[in-house]
């Protein structure tokens, strides 16, 4: 167990409040900081901002300068070892003359993990590791699980009733909540790789499923916008019209089915057709995320209805449920929250709380899997 | 406008602070607070303990002996000017030599409001009027309403689940919630002077509706039940089972019907009859609450499955909604929460958060009607 001083803690909290300032940008790479301290002093720090530009490490010790030698060099991430787009920032933390190195956490594909601890270890830096472990995890839920398990990290946003429901008989939805709980779901889309979604909302709402500069309520909204999520619409049957809007919005648009896709489909630049049949006649979820995985979407977002946000959460797939609950009653006739029947008592699906705030008028809860009591 | 001093705040908080001792044992008199000062130095405090027992401003002036004299009496509630169980305050007061007086509220009674008040003033007594009243006012929600409108406060508790579910399709709901939260449920009992619930929680749960010394968690928690809240059984049909077991539990029950009583009632002493036919051959609810404030009931507790829930809030009579929610998904087989059908966004029922926190691993949600957007 490695003793960690307040001057540690102080440079590597900086370290990851710098980290998230790429939250919306450094997509598919994972979020990182970096802070460069020498006799308790902070000398330069730098973050990961997209993804072809300049890492965290490097980013710093292009600020240091000469002033690098000497330093300890605090991380949210294992600096990598390999060459990328980029240069390893092993090597260039070698080469700026640092002499020490705190990891907030390993890297998280088991294949090169401690690779570039090593690295440095072997050039005679001192290395400790796991300071603030959990905030540097925090940072990176889709990176790291896909890494992990070739899987991406799937947050299922619903916005529902105290009642849980989400809509009323007819389907008039608009609005349960209020703008604030809207941005902060285009800010959800904006932070993730892929937004999923049922072809329903491209038939009855003509959905955009995009990001949008005025809503996000960024100083940085335009350049968050020039990045769209890739938008995956499952559509087992193959109804999604010609017309639908998002084929005219920036970005790119997946269409996943159990069937061949419309002729149309071949004319529209922005659209890819998918096959991937599972049992039933729906589509493989599974799949589906393993092959988003291999695009390297980190996190998704499912924005579905009932039927498929029941399908996710009834196949164990969902990672974090944000639950955005307006202080209202919709009634007994309005459209439920979940398709998943359930018969007793000890098959409810527990959920653990891990965040509860206010946006507006809404209360926001964010519950991720909990053990089945 | 008063000008009021710190030391004026204080005492008050001091007086409404020792009110709260009183919330499970004054009913059907409201909780009241008095703290006596001299110099801005603490004299002596009393709180009303018990209806029959001294009152506030009485218990703090036997404590305080012959130092009454000179005080400022501060009293979360105007001190009463008539004959009850006890002789009026007031009177005590003026009689101690008190020489000003601090009141939180005026009488909420419109036909007595201010009488208190002028008494002590035609004795030359100085009177400000006001200070911490909305504090003060939270003290006796049931006895202000009662006082002022002739109905009591009416609240609703609900247990759900995060998907607005309070049962499985089979009736199976032990436990949505847990320990902590089915505690606060009995301190919302012990609070209430009566609690209503549907007949069919008779017929198949058997339910008790009283208050258990051992799940109360409370220091006098023997002494609270003492006094058991009135069971209120809606039966319009006559269905309630001779051999229910609350019929031998201390306390009274009143079933309320559409239809005459079953013989066996005669034969059971703690049970009542009474006739309210309303429309459709429902109960007629109004009337109910009001004949509950009648008989001096300030806080009632709706304990009710969906049907009889959903009637009391389609009928505008909900004071309060105290919404336990379980981090859990119950699925969409399971019991909705209200039977409340609404057709249109235009319809919904809009409420007004005012305290939300963790009961364990519950969250207890506070809501009050509100304003219809």
């Amino acid at each position: 167990m490695t003793d960690w001083s307040i001057a540690d803690h102080t440079f590597m909290s900086r370290a990851i409040q710098i980290a998230w300032q790429g939250l919306y940008t450094t997509e598919p790479n994972p979020r990182v900081g970096c802070v460069l301290a020498k006799d308790s002093q902070m000398i330069a720090e730098g973050y990961h901002r997209k993804a072809g530009e300049g890492h965290a490490e490097v980013n710093a010790l292009r600020s240091a300068g000469e002033q690098a030698k000497g330093c300890t060099a605090y991380v949210t991430l294992e600096p990598c070892s390999h060459f990328g787009k980029t240069p390893p920032c092993a090597d260039a933390l070698i080469a700026a003359g640092v002499t020490e190195v705190v990891v907030g956490m390993v890297d998280p594909n088991p294949r090169v993990s401690g690779n570039g601890i090593a690295k440095l270890q072997q050039a005679g830096i001192s290395v400790r590791v796991g300071l603030m472990e959990s905030q540097c995890r925090a940072l990176n839920p889709g990176f790291i699980q896909r890494m992990a398990t070739k899987m991406p990290f799937v947050r299922l946003k619903m916005a529902a009733s105290l009642d849980g429901r989400t809509a009323m008989a007819s389907g008039e939805s608009q609005w349960i909540t209020g703008p604030l709980a809207r941005q902060d779901v285009q800010r959800l889309r904006a932070r993730s790789s892929a937004v999923i979604s049922g072809v329903s909302s491209v038939i009855s709402d003509d959905a955009s499923l995009n990001i949008r500069a005025a809503e996000l309520g960024l100083d940085n909204a335009e350049e968050v916008c020039a990045r769209q999520p890739l938008r995956v619409i499952l559509d087992s049957t193959g109804r999604i019209p010609e017309r639908a809007k998002m084929f005219g919005l920036p970005g790119h648009t997946l269409i996943v089915s159990c069937v061949d896709a419309p002729a149309f489909i071949a004319d529209i630049d922005s659209a890819e057709w998918l096959i991937l049949p599972g049992e039933q006649g729906r589509i493989d979820l599974h799949q589906l995320l393993q092959e988003l995985a291999r695009r390297e979407c980190n996190e998704v977002l499912v924005e579905a209805g009932a039927t498929l946000a029941g399908a996710f959460i009834e196949a164990g797939l969902v990672d974090e449920l944000v639950l955005y609950q307006a202080m209202k009653l919709l009634g007994s006739s309005a459209l439920p929250m979940f398709q998943l029947p359930l018969d007793k008592m000890s098959q409810q699906k527990t959920l653990t709380l891990v965040d509860s705030r206010m946006l507006g008028d809404d209360l926001r809860l964010t519950l991720v899997p909990g053990l089945e009591k």
